[in-house]
């Protein structure tokens, strides 16, 4: 038996936006391995083995995927959203970077899924539709000074900005930081999207003015979009729309 | 007949990430609307009529699936990759806020689909795994000096870079001169990533030194990452990974 490794992403929550090839990867796989919520997502069978792990411990579950990969097994580690964007590719890829040269012979895919700003984008119309950016407010590898440099100069570039992880317990006030910056530099008016566990049963969404924005509005749950100068809402019976037109001034 | 209009995104070509939910509408459509290429991916069956258009058209497309639904038919108009980026879903919400304020009250989805970089960077290993942004050299509805200053301040913020149509007939040397701006900025190590065509047959993945990237690398099928100042490359049989640790400097 020859083992492989898939690091696939099971999209942001709704069943049906889990692509046909991590669900086939599933069906295939003898080991699944992933951050607790995630691995319970994965339905049990007979053949599989799950392991769920807390979250703080990314690159000891990247090494022990690896290794039964090279043992033979067919192993997924499992993220939400897509594993390239702030989840476990990156941790893996270190892994393999310092580990044993074997490794990088492996049979070792990424599998893409829908990350949580294309969900969130989507339910509330298309306020990604321009030049954009997105920045992990949580990293607690990375030092406030340049998450702060990269928010200003986002703003200058009049990016849309795609906050993830805007509240998390490593750096829980981040994003009032954020948002203090950006109103410095966009004033008061720029539409803000706190979109809350986007395509579950929780969903919620809500669209306020950056000046009334909070950092209290999100939880680790919340994708945040902030607009460019050009993001438009768009009134209508229920939830209005928000869209960034494809045109720049 | 209740009718509805869904703006879905079919993923970069591979059949294997069509999600189902894009599937789903797909299957219940009586009209699917869009450029010729993606309609092509659209099998015919009795009851679905398929509209293709030209690609210059974007505003008369989303005008004629919002008639169509506002008279009754179940519309799914088509984009590559997610119809939130870069495609389609901002064209229908620019048609909307400018025409008849009853198109406000339609049913109305996004569904989000898997953007090409998405999944060139799952090719590729994992050179979106920190903080990134993405820009469109091709909209011809935005000036140069605009594009020049957003590559500019990319650079400043050490953003890996994802660059969409970066040779488009309505700016056939636009990619030349963004590596000039990066290069000015960077130097000539970054490495950059040309992927054409991801997820169907005639894919292929390059990565270069930003030193030796040259502008016709790029057709209108290739998606171009230049990685930040963390993209590291990891050598091994085959095409070797391309990665952004997690952690930053």
């Amino acid at each position: 038996m020859s083992g492989w490794l898939a690091i696939a992403g099971l999209g942001p929550g709704g069943e049906a936006l889990v692509t046909p090839e991590v669900a086939d990867a599933l069906a295939q796989a003898t080991d699944v391995i992933g951050y607790i919520p995630y691995v319970a997502r994965v339905a049990p069978r007979p053949g599989l083995t799950l392991h769920a792990s807390d979250n703080r411990v990314e690159r000891d579950r990247a090494e022990q995927a690896l290794a039964l990969a090279a043992a033979g097994a067919r192993v997924v580690v499992v993220s939400s959203g897509d594993p390239g964007v702030f989840a476990m590719a990156a941790a893996v890829f270190e892994a393999v970077e310092a580990g044993p040269r074997a490794w990088r012979s492996l049979d070792l895919r990424v599998l893409p899924g829908i990350t949580a700003m294309l969900a969130a984008a989507a339910r509330a119309g298309a306020p990604l539709g321009h030049d954009f950016c997105a920045i992990n407010l949580s990293d607690n590898l990375k030092p406030w000074s340049l998450v702060a440099r990269r928010v200003a100069l986002a703003a200058a570039a009049d990016f849309a900005i795609a906050f993830y992880n805007p509240r998390s317990r490593a750096r829980p006030d981040g994003l009032d930081r954020a948002l203090a910056i950006l109103r410095a530099t966009c004033g008061d008016d720029r539409p803000v999207l706190f979109a809350r566990a986007v395509t579950t049963a929780e969903e919620t969404l809500r669209i306020v003015p950056l000046g009334a924005a909070t950092g209290d509005m999100a939880d680790m749950r919340t994708l945040v979009i902030v607009g460019s100068s050009q993001t438009r809402i768009i009134d209508r019976p229920g939830t209005p729309w928000l869209y960034t037109p494809r045109s720049a001034a």
